[in-house]
């Protein structure tokens, strides 16, 4: 094998692989970095076995040659070092070269570098997934059911299955779930695909969703996405993004999201934001983030939270409307900001059934997502 | 004490005090700030015995009220929670009144908050430090100086002299002088002082001095340096920044560095460090930082680094002129990038005398700064 590329595509092309190499890597191989080459594409491929990521450099762009392939091959490299040293050669130009027992040379300007490569043949083969159903989701949208569901996914390797978020389509729907069993936050939008294609229990891991989103570029474009048996590949401009299914059967959710409620309030999201987030600072002191919400009788909340050692936060907030009961009620502030912050919306709706029953919290604007919240038992 | 004021004025007091109150305080006071107001400043102050801070904010300023005093008085409230609570008030003034036991109130719009504040009286009292011999540098300087030398001291509490920077004043020249005994850095410049002011052996901690310079203001302001039995007082604006000398005796480092050099070289400082910075990620891998330097018959250096699981770096370099001995020499990457990153200089002079002997550096544009690196060992 041996090319003269430039030095800022395949910088770009690294970057977007390099997350998949493992920093740990059981064996060697995982921790590399596969690049092959071709007279039409430069594929650079990375896999840790829970996701592998691919990103194809194209050879001659608009009349432009990105790459000069003088002889067609494969390598793998070492990620960690390859990473950082591809962002630091001195010219625009990189030429990697790689001779018997995948001994590489990568030359820019004055700088050589030898580099000691892996056999291509031990990388692991991505999976091979027929691309027939395929759904189309714009970019930002993708985006934005991430960053409002895997806020309540859980971080415990205890419950494999809850530190991933639950994807389900049926009649057009594609509805997100995660939940930790303290919290839960779902996202429901429509999508254009075929009527027959339908999925459940398909739950992908919430740090994998997380990774994927930094992938998706700003600007509109489409993420074609294609549920397989065991695994999923999103598909974005040169990038390939392949991702497990987490096994086992995710629980089932619909029993505790309160239909009814006992006390309803509209809220205006940045208000009791800022609100929850003074108390929330004082209520961090305890370790607990118990704070306190009590209806009042002119139509104002009270949110509090109190240390012994330091003292006490008491915020009044005027309720857009209210109805129903007289409440109090304490839960942890810290979940309640992680939903306030991705709620998009001027306003929101709480709804409460009672001190002990989940409280739930909803964007005014719209019905496709909703939040719970358990509250906490406390004794006053 | 009861009080009205600007929020933003307390909160950027409270940001350049903050840094002064202790963490984890051995006692409760010490991780406090201790608010005195009268009816011309109000003035915070935070201390963990080896700085103090203080910061003035004078209650009128150019016919604008800045704060409304109602009655004076002295509080100390726990540092962490009110550093975060006060940028995080809703409304633009800010109330503070202290009541029995001092118990404080703070009032913000429709947030109130009640602290536990502490006795004024248990809070350390400040150094009274005689204000005849200052010292006037202009602020740029004093940080320039701080960032060309701290990087040599130790971070070894076992050698705690050497964690700090020694100051001597001499003939009307400043110098600051640190070192690890791997590596050496001094910075001197001529400062206007009475003839009759000299001092030796005040060794400041160069944690303590990097905090000092991230409160010198960017603008053009000198800074009032009075330096006393144990103390040192930096005088900037409305602060007033007090540190203790450390204790001991600072080593005679005159007798490390060469005055003669068997190989001399000028080297272009953006070249030479892109260059180490590229072997020094390859060196990094083996853990030891070595790099190597070698003068070629050409006019050229060699600069490589290897690692017996990735490969080697090779680096081709043009001197800028080039005199002596041949010379093969090894280092540590990691030291001489801390140095080539502040060299103020566009060329740099490197001598050796030798493959076991100190290697020196300075900048070819001025006299004023000087650093040592000791090579390695090493078997070829």
């Amino acid at each position: 094998m041996k090319l003269t590329i430039s030095k800022n595509e395949l910088n770009d092309a690294i970057q977007q692989v390099a997350k998949a190499a493992s920093s740990r890597p059981a064996i060697p191989i995982l921790g590399g970095i596969k690049i092959d080459v071709n007279h039409q594409f430069v594929t650079l491929t990375a896999s840790d076995t829970d996701i592998s990521i691919q990103s194809y450099i194209t050879v001659e762009q608009e009349d432009t040659i990105i790459a000069q392939v003088e002889k067609p091959g494969s390598v793998v490299l070492p990620a960690k070092f390859f990473v950082e040293i591809v962002k630091k050669l001195p010219s625009e130009q990189v030429v990697i070269e790689v001779g018997p027992s995948f001994q590489t040379i990568i030359r820019s300007g004055s700088t050589e570098i030898q580099m000691v490569g892996l056999d291509p043949e031990e990388f692991p083969i991505l999976p091979s997934i027929e691309q027939d159903n395929l759904l189309q989701i714009p970019g930002d949208l993708v985006k934005s059911m991430i960053r409002q569901t895997i806020l309540a996914a859980s971080t415990s390797e205890q419950t494999p299955i809850l530190t991933g978020v639950l994807w389900n389509l049926h009649d057009g729907q594609l509805k997100f779930t995660a939940t930790d069993r303290h919290r839960l936050a779902s996202r429901t939008t429509k999508v254009d695909a075929d009527e027959t294609l339908q999925f459940s229990n398909v739950v992908i891991s919430a740090k994998t969703l997380g990774e994927l989103s930094r992938l998706i570029p700003d600007q509109n474009t489409l993420v074609d996405i294609v549920v397989a048996d065991n695994q999923v590949l999103f598909k974005m401009d040169n990038i390939l993004f392949y991702t497990r299914i987490l096994d086992g059967t995710y629980p089932d959710t619909s029993k505790i999201i309160p239909q009814v409620f006992e006390t309803e309030l509209v809220l205006d999201t940045k208000n009791v934001m800022d609100a929850i987030d003074r108390a929330y600072l004082m209520s961090r002191e305890e370790k607990t983030n118990i704070v306190r919400l009590a209806t009042q009788e002119d139509g104002m909340i009270e949110i509090s939270s109190s240390s012994t050692e330091l003292g006490r936060v008491t915020e009044q907030l005027e309720a857009k409307s209210m109805s129903g009961q007289p409440l109090r009620i304490a839960f942890n502030s810290k979940y309640m900001l992680d939903v306030l912050k991705v709620i998009d919306s001027e306003q929101l709706f709480i709804g409460f059934t009672g001190a002990m029953r989940p409280i739930i919290i909803k964007p005014m604007d719209h019905d496709y997502s909703m939040y719970v919240i358990l509250p906490y038992r406390t004794t006053n």
